[in-house]
């Protein structure tokens, strides 16, 4: 069956160390052995798009108006050091905001590109494997993921992440510094 | 077939009153017999949104962070005009700013209730008839649809249907104000 989720935020504030520590890949939640932070280490719509994404074996693409979750930046360079290819675009406003991840992706020598001009790049997608589409309202920050009414779709659907890679491929060109 | 599109911003700037002025409903685009204005008649972004939305004819629930679009507007006033149920929830601080639609559509007579918390209410998403749901990164602010990049998924599915009125009964009642 294809896989099709709605997650919804504010997400429960849990320990996604189990999850950012694994070696291998992708395991189920739960407490790492003996973890002994204090936070529930139960799932949360944070921990179900943190597993969405990875679970990422060959690609990563990631369409992203703000990234500062420290989590999820975690997660894409985790990818990243497992050889998956990730590709980042971003809006240079928010890129330049404090606590953004985008730096440091950049310093562990991810691809990242960004606009420069007048109009916002808002979109807020990531797709994995060319397979999976996730995508919906959440900007990628802390403040949205544990304080704001969000959405996001997971849609493992041909024609979505056809639709959605094309957008990504012409915005990938579109901010080609060269 | 059940209607899946997907909408990518920015839209092409196109008159829409073709669509705004139809008494009965929403026909196809194009433009009304002698219409005067110098803009292209034809479809774009924010035409097939619009045609979307005139396309209710019992219910519209709307949950959106900013919105200030004033052919958005003019729609979902149309619809209450046609006897459709508008209920509009929205977020406070955008709520105040200048362009703001919500003061017009609760002087039309629609029921429209905000938020008071700390987190943003940043959901964008409209429910037809409660048959259709159209939900992306869209804010209804035509600086957004003609500047941003920006997508906007429209679903005829039945799952995601009933996922998203949930979370719209949940969030109209946390916002009931007695
Ligand atoms: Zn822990
Ligand atoms: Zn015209």
């Amino acid at each position: 069956r294809r896989r099709r989720e709605v997650l919804f935020f504010p997400s429960q504030v849990t320990c996604t160390e189990a999850l950012l520590q694994a070696p291998g890949g992708a395991g189920p939640p739960g407490a790492p052995a003996g973890c002994p932070c204090s936070l529930p280490h139960g799932e949360s719509s944070l921990s179900r798009l943190l597993c969405a994404l990875l679970a990422a074996r060959t690609s990563l693409e990631l369409c992203l108006f703000a990234f500062s979750s420290p989590q999820l930046g975690r997660a894409v360079q985790l990818l990243h050091q497992r050889g998956v290819r990730v590709r980042v675009v971003t809006d240079c406003d928010y890129m330049a905001l404090n606590g953004s991840q985008i730096g440091l992706l950049r310093k562990a020598g991810i691809q990242v590109r960004h606009d420069q001009d007048l109009g916002y790049m808002h979109h807020k997608f990531a797709i994995v494997d060319r397979k999976v589409l996730i995508t919906g309202s959440l900007n990628w920050t802390t403040q949205a993921i544990q304080n704001n009414r969000e959405n996001v779709l997971i849609l493992e659907d041909e024609e979505y992440v056809r639709l959605f890679l094309e957008e990504f491929e012409r915005i990938w060109e579109e901010f080609n510094p060269t």
